[in-house]
């Protein structure tokens, strides 16, 4: 029986895993990987306080050692369902049961699928949500980047040495990055920026061989000869094995108490980007992961 | 003309001027000093997610850095009164007045004082409110720690190799500091723990030489012979200089708005300890003062 299961191994859920074991709490982390969002960043963090740049995987790097020197449990896993019976809450795993009397998820969240034909067939065959992870295998390959926000286009810049040739593709009539990525991309002589346009299918037969495309004004199809697909259109809160415990917002975030990470189930709280916070960001997820592990340390000593 | 100054320079501002600058707003920050709390901290800090350990002066050292790697404006100054008119406003220290679009308030807390006859008259001849600041000056003298919480036995432990005794005086009847901080104080044996004692006056000449206390049982008053007295009876928000542009909670911290840090005033916000945020905590607050910068630019963009 644990005091404390944290659920997500990002910068809300190591922080609250470091408050809740310095308060003496038994505590288990539980995440999928130690990647999430911030291990995937194709550009260096230059917005963590007191560190003038780090990388993502340095910085997550950063954060395990922390785990680790503090002797926190961790288990690599994916959660299946949480329940809660008799003040006790039990947290299925694939293959385990582990118990708990209170819970925090931070499980962060999930890049948004396409959804379009071919999409599913092809991830890790040439569809992939994160260029930091499997960019470097399209060396001199032709590629595509979907969506044109500064996801999208910190991607195109991070893959702009390693591929022959970028596209980016964006639903909207114009880039909805920042003002200084725009700059940037436009002065790269291998990116070609195609807005107005509504991917449609991923083709291939063993890879990614091309995408279909679809220019809204006109509608008129379109194929691109790609080897890869980088798809970068948002973002959705990692919550596919919360039921109902939890509140959702329109957006399908984890409603909580700004100033405690209370969800509507005693016990339980939430932190970072999995909740209806405002900003999703790694400083202010850190924070609500303090904050609900100090939440959860009252709430034992009630 | 500022977009932005930012009042402060504890881990609320500084986190609130770096957002600010790498959104490219004209951003000053100004702050009485680099020091706060957490370059007063006499004992390491651990809790800073992905340091496992680091001095409070280190981590203010490296926020300072990170300031002066984007090349933002930094005043040393105290700020004397924020006004605002035609929607600017004048922000005044001292000597000058500054001019900005908007405001983030980020001053933190400040010692509460004890207020007994002798101590505003010996702060700096024996009176401090930081064991790391002045507590080198006490070699094998007697000193006495005002205040039984964590800071307090925080203190003490600092001055345990420095002090020849050390005195603890709480006014409750038993220690609040944490279980493990108490057993540590109990296992040295340079340290005196005086326990239902009212500090009532600070003697000296030149310097300090003695306290005298009250036991709230039997009302019996001694007198110690000390040549120090640190003060750690708790913080209070400092906001002298605000006046009717904020509402203030009982506690007199800043009311703010949890997910976007506003103020009553529009274009006036606040981040961390200074606002009745629950737990005051660095990780906290530097979250804190990434969403009032993240506020400001929405504001400033509206």
């Amino acid at each position: 029986m644990y005091d404390l299961i944290v659920i997500g191994g990002g910068p809300a859920g190591t922080t609250a895993a470091i408050y809740g074991k310095r308060q003496k709490l038994k505590t288990l982390l539980i995440t999928k990987d130690f990647q999430g969002q911030i291990g995937k960043k194709p550009i260096p963090i230059q917005n963590w306080p007191g560190l003038n740049e780090i990388s993502g995987p340095d910085l997550m790097s950063n954060f395990k050692n922390h785990l680790k020197n503090l002797d926190i449990k961790i288990k690599e896993s994916t959660i299946k369902e949480i329940n809660k019976k008799d003040n006790i809450f039990k947290v299925k795993t694939k293959k385990e049961e582990y118990e708990s009397k209170t819970v925090v998820i931070a499980s962060g969240s999930d890049p948004r699928p396409l959804e379009v034909p071919g999409e599913k067939e092809y991830i890790g065959k040439g569809v992939s949500y994160c260029a930091i992870c499997d960019g470097s295998v399209y060396q001199d390959e032709n590629v595509a980047v979907v969506g044109g926000g500064d996801a999208g286009l910190e991607t195109a810049l991070y893959l702009k040495d390693i591929a022959n040739k970028i596209y980016i593709l964006e639903f909207m009539n114009e880039l909805k990055a920042k003002d200084s990525l725009k700059e940037t991309i436009k002065n790269l002589d291998n990116t070609e920026v195609l807005t107005g346009v509504k991917l449609k299918e991923i083709k291939g037969d063993k890879f990614v061989s091309s995408i279909i495309y679809q220019e809204r004004k006109g509608k008129a199809e379109k194929e691109l000869e790609v080897e890869g697909v980088f798809v970068q259109i948002g973002y959705q809160p990692a919550t596919a094995f919360v039921n109902k415990l939890v509140e959702f917002n329109k957006k399908d975030e984890i409603k909580v108490d700004p100033w405690t990470g209370a969800t509507k189930t005693k016990g339980l709280y939430a932190a970072g980007d999995v909740t209806n916070v405002k900003y999703n960001q790694l400083i202010i997820a850190a924070g609500m992961g303090a904050t609900a592990a100090l939440s959860v340390f009252h709430y034992l000593n009630e």
